[in-house]
């Protein structure tokens, strides 16, 4: 037996603020990372990068209408960050809240002048552990600002492309760019999808070679990220939709047909983790019915073996009882004790006996098709 | 085997009215508790609370239109305080009927100048029974009524940031204030369910390190209190729905956008529950491969130990027969019987040809992979 | 082993008419009792109850338009009867074969000029059986006709309270009556889950102290009488909810209140079915999860008796094998054949090596675990 | 063992068309019967029945407005007879297709002047198997042609009705003819559920009192049989509600009172399959108890007799050694040799000591309720 | 046992392109196949068909208004003809990247001026593994262009029908086209479908009269290939569902029908298989239960056989000690060691003890109907 192999939960525990603090209250978790802010500012022929210490006096930094601009902002340990948001740029309280509470589902929500958004950017860890990281989105005309958790992120390919000004990207204004970031983070899913695809035939493989306990921890292991993955992908397709359904002036319709893009991916995402779910379950099934056949098999092989050799051993037994022929003390006679054993064939007949009676298991058993 | 732990079912049996009594009639249970009543008036920059004997003359009371009042009713032992919501209050008798009978699902309901509302209180008890409470709510245009069995609540958050004036909790109205009491009911759901994590976390420890039927009977408790709690929270998600798509201007346009967070949580506590469940079920799953598993240890055990020695013991069965070389009455010789025995070296023989067969046999055993 | 408790079902064969016949066919069940009917008139004030023979001329005995009455009839067999809904009342044949085929779903439906609803009885049988007897209603602007198969029935609280002038129950008009009569059935639903959750609860102390078979017959039992009850329910709910968006002029709006009251009964005893149903199945997951560690601990016995005795046994078989040292005839001496037999202390040595080995395997299945 | 009850299914292997032939192409299976055609004219006083042997001019043959028409085809093989619907009377070619691949599932469709429709006819084979036949309808203004496979069906009980003339089936028209047929179908639904809700009866009784394979192989079968009448029903519940719903002129509004009846007892069927199903399943669940209940007795049975005689054996063994006290050849006394076989009541010992530890292990099974 | 039969997946590993670029990247996998272009222009009386080597100026070689076009393109690997759609078609790059990514549900979408949709076309290889093909369609007044990974397909029935003008196929303009080819490919589910269902009733054959390993794996093989299959139909109706709610001019009301007709096909499709998969588990559940009781019966066999001869052996080993009646040395004489050894019928008595323990043993089994 293989030593079990242990579920990698790398559980994540969020530092709850206390239950009935007031709704809307911007909660600083002292244990995240300090924010690190990237300012892009962007037009078709123009690219600028700058680093910003603070957010103060944003609405100025922004007030260029032929630009757009994306505020990247990593890490959410700053409360004169989220007083910004809160006292110049007027972003509801709940809002703020819903940001720095990093463990919503994905939504999309509409506001007075802007657009507020959660994605969910999944990560397999070292240790193949599924982290779960929150990025908020806020959407205004000519800015968009996004936070997330942690420094790395699976993004750069969008920032590259925005640095290179393929495609639409710095033409489609904040929504296109919060469609791509959006997309990103929908693609990395089918990426993850794809490890664990790779892993279930590796289990099945071993689950028709030499099935052991192993098979049945690492299949669970993946139905489990799998219904962590769909607890992400079922709202995210509803998040898209609300954003197709949406009549936000803020989200173009040439964008809305990328999103729509993007619904479609969700839908199939969804498909491939039911799917993939139901062939989990079946390997377990599957798993135990080998446990069982093979449960079958050590029991025939005991069955067979007993059954020959215990009434073998019950006439060796006879004939191995000492009943006298003959009273050692007063040298009585009594023939009727035992006589097989003066039988100048006994001993050959015994033999024969036995044999016979051997075969005839073998052959019941045989018949039984216990050998095949 | 350890003992099995019990379920704790700390099972409320109502004490029901007769069936068939009149619909709408006033139930008082008389083993219930008697009311406590604080009276609360609030404004932006008023705040006053006083305790009430009983609520006649409340219509004065609350008549100044500036204030915003909370009659936190607990103990519904009182004929006389159901009178007076009956006969000078108005409110429908189907009203304090649901009020009276503490087993209803989280429900809103308008009604001629006033809104009604259920929600139900979990609360996890010493002995990790789930207590389950009910709190309604009788909400007019200055007024809001709220009604709970017992003395302690988790409602004490609230009362302190109505005290201290923090937030929108006294300029909201009564809306706002049903809101804040709701979400912290909600809120309390959250802790609950955490608590339930970490146990599932420790029986899923013990799952994997040494799992005993405590590990069957623990995980079936925590999935029944999965399942009571899910009969809380999806008439709770559809009570904020119905709040949100109600019209009733006793609620706020603003408030609602609380509402609408609340009701996020809901839709959160639901996929946690669901989660929960389908964890539970696959820790089950679990369990029973591994007492499979262990049933082959022990066949195989079994199996190898018998199938070795049983048939070493039928050798020496047969040699420890009797058969007579030479009869001991007559002396004839019988050269035929058991001659093996009387070979110089039959016994060294004799044991070679045991070990060979347990090497055989260990062989087999060995290849059928049975020795990992 | 306990003698297998029978599944009790009082199943009720129905008297099916020749498939074929005309639709709408009045079935008179010759089997079925002869019709007693109760004739109450009342109002506010007043109240009188004659029991009649038939329903000759009944147009003039209900044509006093300040009154309502109530036509109770029990029992079923008079064609008689139905030719006078026919023929004078008008009534659809199609509703009149609903009437007497006692075998359909909860509905309500609206005719010209009156209303048509079915709803279920149930009732536990001495034997813990379910019966489930059809109460139809015809309802006309101020005359409510009942029907049921049989004369007992859980009514009387309503006939009490229509005796006794309480509640709204004689001003409300025939809708609020048949709303009176329908809210008690559903009622009584409640004490019958009431009763089976009472019987679950002793079951699940069984399952816990002493798991027999009998608890997955009567785990099995409830469950069954569990979908029956599950099948009334279900279309209880939707009948409710018929009758909440019908806009006949027959059901007031003060009567609709209660019947939203109603509904929300259903709603909740389907959760509480649904919820037992999964506690049930969760039950016999348990029983046969216990089973499974019964039999490992049964192995167990087996293997660990086995496992030491076999090996000693085959030893002490060793060295009653009879190799002789000595040829009993020629008087050879083979000293090679079983020496240890003739050792000064060989027994004692045998004994030792004996119990090493018993103790060797000892320790091995304590190493397992096997005595815990 | 009982031998095992083979699956009987009978099933009906189409003929399928190549796939790719034109859509609505007419597919004339060689292997199907021969037409024959009952022409049907009718009134509320008219009734007249002539056997055709073709449909030519058959628009001439249903002219008179004052009559209704019934054309009953039964068997299919026939390309002349579909040549005449396609020229003569125009219909869709989609609908013949849909006729003459008799596989469809229920279904109404409603084309230019007229109506399209088909049932599924279920019956019991003699061998207990489900034979599924298809019906097609054609409704017209005052013409009904029915189309079926074989020539029994189960429809004479409707014949006779026009016949004889009685209720609405002469003065109804092609709607209400239709209806009948379709109607009199589903009512022998219910007579196949009832037979197979006797056999479920059946199986149950044997379940409890003498459980075999057979009982998992025939409740299998039932449940595979309830599997393909939920195939059949859900799409007639369906069926029924688009003729409900459908505002062809062709269906009076009377007829739709019937129909919604008909529907009702789809609910109904639908309902008792489900139950049915639910019931089956948890049957397999009893019997999958009842054999692990099994298996536990055959293992304590095997565990009692085994632990207790097994170390009584080990000791017999222990005194059936030859450890010599005399060495035979030298006469060399051992005293330490096996002293115990030398004590005058060495025997009657050895025999107390053997009832003792018997005696310890029953008392030790006894406690642990093995003989229970 | 048998050899496990292995899984055949042919897996299709898609060439993915990196994650992150442009959306609407047109991805050209390098090994894939070099396009193949048939070029069909037909009327009801014209039918011409051209290999082309690329699509340039193809806006001029279909400008003939009278005609229809069919581009036939087998294989995707060529940069240049994605660039004609491009550019001179302006077909949307969303589209092209849908096509040339060839992973896609299908899915209908209206765009301006033409019609896109994705079928998938499955195919059973060579070993019985479900190969599944995309095939695209764009949809224009005059031009239906399709677009496929290899160069065989199930479509050379609609090829022969388009050139010997049977049906509506020239007529029918470009919808029809659509339509013809679709309906060929859900046509070949049906292929499908009916293959995997003989095998099920090969595997069933075989798991009532010599279940092995094997039913479970191919059962289990089946099973995964209908997930396969119902992940491909169920988007398919939703696809034909579309295009019936579509109000593009460029699907004729007449095509439409037809269309509903292959709705019709894929609603089957899906009853089929969700009825398939029903009966694969029952299977499962019907080989589970066979193995259990084959457990049974095994251990019947070594209860039995263990139970009858173990005492019997425990009772010659009684007789076979060595216990003296006479000490070899001193001579003393100890009359009560073993006195049966003694007796003159000592041995007989003691075999007919020994018969009738096993007669009372065989006729507890009996009884308890262990030989049935």
């Amino acid at each position: 037996m293989g030593k079990p192999v242990r579920f990698k939960h790398k559980k994540k525990h969020y530092t709850l603020p206390e239950p009935g603090t007031t709704p809307g209250f911007v909660f600083i978790d002292s244990s995240s990372l300090k924010p690190k802010i990237n300012f892009y500012s962007f037009s078709a022929s123009v690219f600028n990068m700058v680093q910003l210490n603070s957010l103060l006096d944003i609405t100025n930094k922004t007030k260029n209408k032929d630009l757009f601009y994306w505020v990247d902002i990593k890490g959410l340990n700053s409360a004169e960050l989220f007083n910004v948001f809160s006292e110049e740029l007027k972003i509801h309280k709940l809002v703020l809240e819903d940001i720095t509470r990093t463990y919503h589902r994905p939504k999309f929500e509409e506001y007075d002048g802007y657009n507020f958004a959660i994605s969910r950017m999944l990560r397999l860890g070292e240790d193949a552990s599924l982290e779960n990281e929150q990025v908020s989105f806020i959407q205004t005309k000519n800015v968009l600002y996004t936070f997330q958790e942690t420094y790395e992120d699976c993004l750069d390919a969008v920032r590259n492309r925005l640095k290179e000004g393929k495609g639409n990207i710095r033409i489609g204004g904040t929504g296109y760019l919060m469609y791509a970031l959006m997309d990103m983070i929908v693609d990395s899913y089918f990426s993850i999808l794809s490890k664990w695809s790779e892993d279930m035939d590796e289990i099945e493989d071993r689950l028709l070679t030499r099935p052991d306990k192993s098979v049945m921890y690492e299949t669970q292991l993946v139905k489990r990220n799998l219904i962590a993955m769909r607890r992400v992908v079922w709202p995210e397709r509803d998040k898209m939709n609300d954003i197709l359904r949406s009549d936000s002036h803020l989200i173009s319709e040439q964008t809305k047909m990328f999103i729509k893009d993007a619904y479609d991916h969700c839908v199939q995402l969804m498909d491939m983790v039911e799917s993939m779910k139901e062939i989990a379950s079946s390997n377990i099934d599957m798993y135990l019915s080998i446990i069982s056949n093979r449960m079958n098999e050590i029991m025939k092989v005991l069955t067979i073996i007993s059954s020959i050799f215990i009434p073998l051993t019950f006439i060796a037994g006879i004939y191995g009882m000492n009943f006298a022929k003959q009273d050692p003390v007063t040298g009585k006679v009594m023939p009727a004790n035992m006589p097989e054993l003066y039988q100048a064939h006994g001993y050959e007949y015994t033999l024969l006996v036995m044999a016979f009676i051997a075969l005839v298991q073998i052959i019941f058993f045989w018949r039984k098709g216990w050998f095949k």
